[in-house]
């Protein structure tokens, strides 16, 4: 009797922001393969004969996606049931599509439980709305962790910019400088308001606020480090507006 | 002594996609406000003498925006512990932001709460991830459902389609043939998969695929009626590979 894997996202990083049906699955699942994105509390929650890291490998080297594909095969061909644990939704930026189509190629039953994106979850613990009636009618979601096997040119800022909307990268620390100046080549207003967030919901959480002139200039000052989230737009400016009021 | 006001996000309708905290809220607070997008299963686990339904008054209208946001702040000035829930994520489309904007104004303190919004969730209960290697380095949401005080432009879906990433539109059952053909005539390739997810994660779920040229009819045929959302780009044609193993 095959197993089945469960494909869960566990949301931001607070331990109360797993849904109720991934906080049942992880105390049910026989198993659970997770990597250290999820955070350390959603992870010790597992009891430890229950949790396999496949994020790390001897040497300090990443295991490759292929491996954990392998393993989850492997694990509901032994019968399991199995939690694959991802950082916030599986399918946004989570390569979980990757791990869904391999499941069903082998013929390993699978279901998929949403979670709490970052993307979302981010921006409005720091009083920003990802989408506001006078300033965005939409909200894009980029990764500024860009796949090297692709080509620079995969992220289309110029678009994204036209848009008019709300604008989120996750993993963008790093690359901040290169995609403002992207973004203020393809003509957005340099006093587009902009917010970094870091740490959203863990402790730690910090957020530095400037425009896409400043904000690289601020991160620096605030000490911005990865993990964090970026939002670009005029909801960006929405925060100082309600942070007194705001419990963070 | 002022209470406290949690904008709360509910998730997709499934009352296991509530998050912990959501539930917890929900459990303990002395006033829950909502309206009917949350779903009967999860408004109804909330005593009836604790929750207020604001979504519908006498003669079938709608409550004013303006009303909410008195009744919220009255409750807090009260000394009570009020949960404001709204479906999916308060500020994903849900009008969370000028509630926290009035709450601010009337030094109401307050706390955002996220929730999985539909945006991720129903593509993904479908087994359609919203971003994928291959397929798409963006997501973007988009609302089918415009606020008529709006230009008719306000979406720009020219820009939307140059992204070439997913476009996830909430609430496009009815418009469906407006912006399929704006996305058409913006060069969209009239081959690209779409895919309607009707009452994600609830009873009665009901998926139907195509193209961004055969949609229309497919929503005729499979009777998709809204509640509904739609997913546009490469990685709606994932689902066709893996919905055999898929437990929806």
């Amino acid at each position: 009797m095959t197993g089945k894997v469960y494909l869960v996202g566990s949301g931001p990083g607070d331990p109360e922001l797993l849904t109720v049906k991934a906080r049942r699955l992880l105390d049910e699942a026989d198993v659970v393969l997770h990597d250290k994105l999820p955070g350390p509390e959603i992870i010790e929650s597992v009891p430890e004969e229950r949790r396999i890291d496949v994020g790390k490998r001897a040497h300090g080297d990443r295991t490759p996606q292929s491996e954990i594909n392998e393993r989850l095969v492997e694990l509901a061909r032994d019968g399991k049931t199995v939690v694959r644990l991802k950082g916030g939704d599986a399918f946004v930026f989570g390569r979980g599509g990757e791990e869904m189509l391999y499941l069903a190629d082998h013929e390993v039953p699978f279901e998929v439980v949403p979670g709490v994106t970052s993307a979302v979850a981010a921006p409005g613990v720091a009083g920003i709305p990802a989408t506001h009636r006078e300033h965005a009618s939409s909200v894009s979601f980029v990764t500024g962790h860009e796949d090297p096997a692709k080509e620079e040119s995969a992220v289309n800022w110029e678009a994204l910019a036209a848009t008019e909307g709300t604008i989120v990268v996750l993993m963008g620390v790093t690359r901040l400088p290169d995609y403002t100046a992207a973004l203020r080549e393809a003509g957005m207003d340099p006093e587009t308001p902009v917010a970094l967030v870091e740490r959203a919901t863990r402790s730690g959480q910090t957020v530095a606020t400037g425009t896409l002139d400043t904000i690289v200039e601020r991160r620096d000052e605030v000490g911005i480090e990865p993990p964090a989230v970026t939002v670009i737009g005029g909801v960006a400016g929405i925060r100082e507006e309600v942070v007194r009021w705001l419990d963070e």
